[in-house]
């Protein structure tokens, strides 16, 4: 009988060593729930309702919104870094007449494209940024060789686009980026605020189609499967813009932070008031110094910070867990995301 | 008797009135002690030390900071505007041939002056800012004239020169801003990358005397009898830069940044590291959301955000309750404050 006991115990013993050891082998499932890869997409915010949407234009922009995730989607799952994953979802957007940036970017007030971008890593915190560049088919690659190239972060105008030239990025005639809803919004705009309207398109008009969504810029924040956060953003500016105008989308902190510490954001709207409350860099500090999720974060700088000043539009994040939040103070924004965990959401309006 | 009583009674509440409303109208000096108006300024950090400097140039700089501080510190005792006082004071810097901004600007790769600037207005967060522009004689008034006049908080290059033009801005041709030293700089620079020199200047070199001042930046922040904070920042930006880089000084939350109600920061250095960190705005964040001191949040990023990086330079601020505080990781840096209390401080080197 004490043997049967002194046995009974010793078994009782050596199992819970063994399960005990198995159970810290065992791969923590929920670790890896929460820091799944993952890729989250913005398309712009504007006055984006469903009943000036056809149901046509609803498919095609949906569409190129998941096309753009199943690109940025496949670079994190063969184990790419999330800096290639966004500047491949970005560059599938520039490609698109459906947004503004790249080749569907809005006209300044000279009847150009001139167009900004910037990307940061959250890791090392490096970034690259440039502005008013025209006639380069993929502002993001650009500001991507200014991050990988050399010192500097942000290059401007045609010394943005002599960097470009000297590293091989393409570039394209003004007939690549024409747009004829786009033109129509740049005329209608100019007749709206009286000015003489001097700049003539090289090609005829025939519909009065006019784009009033607000704000096109274009925007991706990916997690790879190291836990790097990347955030890009891409974008024409401002419809009629004057006086080489820069906004907030190649401003690192404004349109576009990164740090894994935290989160990735990309911003989109009226972009001086992105400026003026550093927004994504804002989103940020709450993570960080308050504690705030990212969902908390992201509303209190659009509702409490940015729409008190009278500014308008949207983020889209992902925090250093994968988790990802957006939010916009505007009737929709185009937007979608794409998780390792099998969730993949797009959407436009708002709910 | 009940008279008397009366009396005393009515006495003695007209007396407790009278002392009341003697006491709400005394000035409260412990709050005019906590916010008293004041200036600080920046002339740049860099390799600044006594052994490199000549008696005569130290007293010209000395003279030159204290001719800054003074005509911002004449525009707070009025009873003007913060944001007129730190407008002024850069003025003075901007006019002068000492430090990298206005006409002491440093040449860019093509010989050229490429000049940036940005004030912020702590009350309403509004903020200007111009990037790239050439032969305009004070950078920051332009950065003003944008806050002021149109809903645009960033212009660059052409655009930022047409718009100054249309508001009547002071032009200068390329030879008020020639500068021996500044060219003998570029030159040397040159000769070290190995660069072909292409470039002629159009007057004869004298002297072989090299400036090397790494970062020349001009910055002021104030605050005014109401308690608003101003913040401002002018530059040259880089010797020899190339690809019309932007560095910090025109970017919002970088090089300048103001909030009343935390600080108003002015930043120099190497600007891209700036940029990174969001200096400026990071500070205020760290006053805002950790409850740390202005002193101990300029130090906090500059030794253990900026420096880190790779990062040198430094910063100036001014918090809600009138302190000043500096703080810089190179050998010295030009600065000086000027208090209502009587203060007046001018220092070039490390202490």
């Amino acid at each position: 009988m004490k043997h049967f006991i002194t046995f009974l115990l010793i078994g009782f013993i050596l199992t819970t060593l063994i399960n005990c050891s198995k159970e810290q082998s065992k791969p923590n499932s929920s670790t890896i729930e929460e820091i799944p890869f993952a890729i989250v997409i913005h398309g712009g915010a504007g006055t984006i309702k469903k009943e000036f949407i056809s149901p046509e234009k609803e498919k095609e922009i949906t569409n190129k919104l998941q096309e753009a995730l199943d690109a940025g989607y496949a670079v994190l799952k063969k184990g790419g870094a999330s800096l290639d994953a966004v500047q491949a979802a970005i560059n599938v957007m520039e490609n698109s007449p459906l947004f503004n940036a790249g080749k569907g970017a809005v006209f300044n007030s000279a009847g150009k494209n001139e167009m900004d971008a910037s990307i940061m890593d959250g890791k090392t915190l490096n970034a690259g940024a440039v502005a008013g560049v025209q006639n380069i088919k993929n502002p993001i690659n650009v500001a991507r060789l200014v991050m990988d190239s050399i010192k500097h972060v942000m290059l401007s105008g045609k010394g943005a686009e002599l960097f470009a030239k000297k590293y091989g990025v393409e570039f394209e005639e003004d007939a690549y980026f024409y747009n004829e809803r786009r033109w129509n919004s740049l005329i209608k705009m100019k007749e709206k605020n009286g000015e003489k309207i001097q700049i003539k398109s090289t090609k005829n008009l025939s519909t009065n189609y006019v784009d009033e969504h607000k704000f096109g810029t274009v925007g991706a924040v990916a997690m790879d499967k190291n836990g790097n956060i990347a955030a890009a953003t891409s974008t024409g500016g401002m419809t009629n813009k004057k006086f080489n105008r820069i906004g907030d989308s190649p401003i690192i902190g404004a349109g576009t932070y990164a740090n894994n510490t935290t989160c990735g954001i990309s911003s989109t709207g009226t972009g001086e008031y992105f400026i003026r409350t550093l927004a994504a860099h804002e989103t940020s500090s709450l993570i960080q110094y308050k504690g705030y999720s990212l969902k908390k974060a992201l509303h209190e700088v659009i509702f409490n910070e940015i729409e008190p000043l009278g500014g308008d539009g949207g983020m889209i994040g992902l925090d250093k867990n994968g988790v990802v939040a957006w939010d916009f103070n505007t009737e929709g924004m185009y937007r979608g995301y794409k998780r390792s965990t099998g969730e993949n959401v797009v959407k436009l309006y708002q709910e």
